[in-house]
């Protein structure tokens, strides 16, 4: 195996354990923030661990519009690239294509489309993104899957083909990446399940990609719009079909509520943009809900942004009333220090989770964070779509 | 007196010393980088403290339009807002109100000009200005002056009558000054040299200023546009009539060969905008000339930007190629990162200024850092105006 998962600790389906990589080791359930284009927008790789971040992701769609996958591998790869010496994840770069790009064309061989940067034609498939992800050099790959949009205005019967057809194609995937990735010891390939919101379709799917040994295996085609409830009721549902002694990893999720409940139905692994999305953008989590700093509230706010919080930019004392003038006046280093906060406040969410599953105490993991049993909040006015 | 000024160490016109404020010390030479409104675009306070500067610049300009004097005194004012414990040092306001805002008025008690904010009309004269400058608690604060244009299109008697005018006129507004400033304690008032590129008029201009005590002196009206020799010209006349026993500050100038010749003159303290504004933009500074980081020479460049700088990026081991890369994606960590290495840049250069005049080697200093005799560079492709 490439990596190495051990389970320390369970508390219910929840549990405490470390995935050891090539470039270190991380605690899970893990929290990584999303370094899009090889870098954490505006955070240096010595702010970003300073998070608590132990593993970071890196999106190849992105990597193979720019810098390129060819021009990366001969700079040394993501870690020598962007100074990030601890784990690295790539998705495989699908996703985008399938759901940014123009002038897409999806077939058997997967999709074809124009980059954004200079309009040429790039195919990107089962072979060529584990190609991509060879170059980047990431611990942990994942395959190139079809992810099926929510339901939608369709019909029943048609939402179950679309989504059928995506898990077969998803399967038959899967097996020209795991012949792609062949036998390499230095980075591990997880298989992505499928099945929209169908239980059988899930179990379906699990069947199909748990069919290849893996040393960890994903939910996608959840958080794709299809609801609170929806997205945990998929979650408990297909988490726990999965290898126990394999790292679990839900795609693209999500608020700290979506992240507890996942964790206890047995997700090891999130990622999520809100952090650095939300924090570009002037948002702004606390252990009680989130901010907007932009709000004139805060212009004569001497508080921090959450007391609770050892940030550098709240431990650092950097008031709301600075930040918000800050957001105000175009600077830099509004989205720098709200991006900083946001992930540790999800970094230290995740400890304090990690801590509960160890001392067996959920419920007082949830006094301590009331937001990770209250429902997902809507999009605040300026805020940018969160999902996935 | 509110600060007080040592000088250690002596090398022809050249001066090594220490200033010592309310908020710490600073050594002379000393390069101050300009914290515009509040905030260094983009970096902490600690990345600017690991650059070894030791002084930085507001300019109250900027903060009385936002977020306003009033409301940054009930702040506590500008180093518990944007956390900076050492020393800071405000300009007036005044040359942004002249040069920048829109629809003003001059006349004798000030400029009245409308808010690029919110459209209102600000008046900002000798007395205003000390006021918004009580408010920042600037350690250092500039008198409020008239700072006429360079002679452009000008007849002599034409610019010797301009330039006479802002020198009557700078010297008035002084007196208002010095009385509104009062006798506080923790903030030291600078007064400020006009008189163009007119020898007989700086002198007339010294003879003025200086007749008030103040704690230092600043040389104004250069690097209006007149050109490297005239500005080289002008200091060497005006920085030794200067009193001796008090720090002289050359106020937005300029590159390296623009200080190590004013430094020769016996000026003490720069400030400029050059190494933050040419950072974000890409152009980067190095000991034998300026990189544009944008060229695609340095797409596949493992090199630091200078191989002799200890700073974040090259030190961090961040490869031309990456940053290259961050300012082809629109990543704000490269204008973050420039920026640090620009400033450190500066950092270094005095540092090994400083030393060169303790230990009397100014030679050696030239042949250590060849762009302190260069020519200034021509404002390369892309890159903004960079005086003052």
């Amino acid at each position: 195996m490439t990596i190495r998962f051990e389970i320390v600790a369970r508390c219910g389906g929840a549990r405490r354990g470390r995935v050891h990589t090539p470039h270190g080791s991380f605690d899970t359930p893990a929290f990584m923030p999303v370094a899009t284009a090889g870098a954490m927008k505006g955070l240096t790789p010595a702010q970003v661990r300073g998070t608590g971040s132990q593993i970071i992701l890196n999106n190849a769609f992105h990597l193979l519009l720019r810098p390129g996958a060819e021009r990366l591998a001969r700079l040394g790869g993501s870690h020598r690239f962007m100074r990030w010496d601890g784990p690295i994840l790539t998705d495989s770069g699908g996703y985008q294509a399938f759901s940014m790009a123009e002038i897409r064309d999806l077939d058997e061989d997967g999709v074809t489309f124009r980059s954004f940067i200079d309009g040429s034609r790039i195919h990107l498939g089962p072979e060529s993104s584990m190609s991509v992800q060879h170059a980047i050099g990431a611990d942990i790959m994942m395959a190139f899957d079809d992810c099926p949009p929510a339901r939608g205005d369709l019909s029943d019967g048609d939402y179950r083909a679309r989504v059928t057809a995506a898990n077969d194609r998803t399967a038959r995937w899967l097996a020209r990446c795991v012949k792609a990735h062949g036998s390499r010891d230095t980075q591990a390939l997880f298989g992505i399940v499928q099945g929209g919101t169908e239980p059988d379709l899930r179990r379906a799917s699990v069947d199909a990609v748990c069919s290849h040994d893996l040393p960890g295996y994903a939910i996608g085609g959840v958080a794709v719009g299809e609801g609170s409830d929806a997205i945990h009721g998929t979650v408990r549902l297909t988490a726990p079909m999965l290898p126990a002694d394999r790292p679990r990893y839900l795609m693209g999720v999500g608020y700290e509520s979506d992240i507890w409940a996942a964790a206890q139905a047995g997700v090891d692994m999130f990622d999520c943009v809100l952090p650095t999305r939300n924090g570009r953008n002037g948002f702004v989590f606390t252990g009680t809900g989130s901010l907007r700093l932009r709000n004139a509230t805060h212009a004569e706010d001497l508080r921090p942004i959450d007391a609770a919080c050892d940030c550098e930019a709240c431990a650092g004392g950097f008031s709301r009333a600075y930040l918000r003038h800050l957001f105000m006046a175009g600077e830099m280093l509004g989205p720098t220090l709200a991006s900083i906060h946001n992930i540790r406040h999800f970094q230290r969410f995740m400890a304090d989770m990690r801590s509960a599953i160890s001392d067996n105490l959920p419920a007082s993991f949830e006094r301590q964070w009331p937001i990770a049993v209250q429902p997902a909040p809507p999009v605040t006015e300026g805020a940018e779509p969160s999902r996935p």
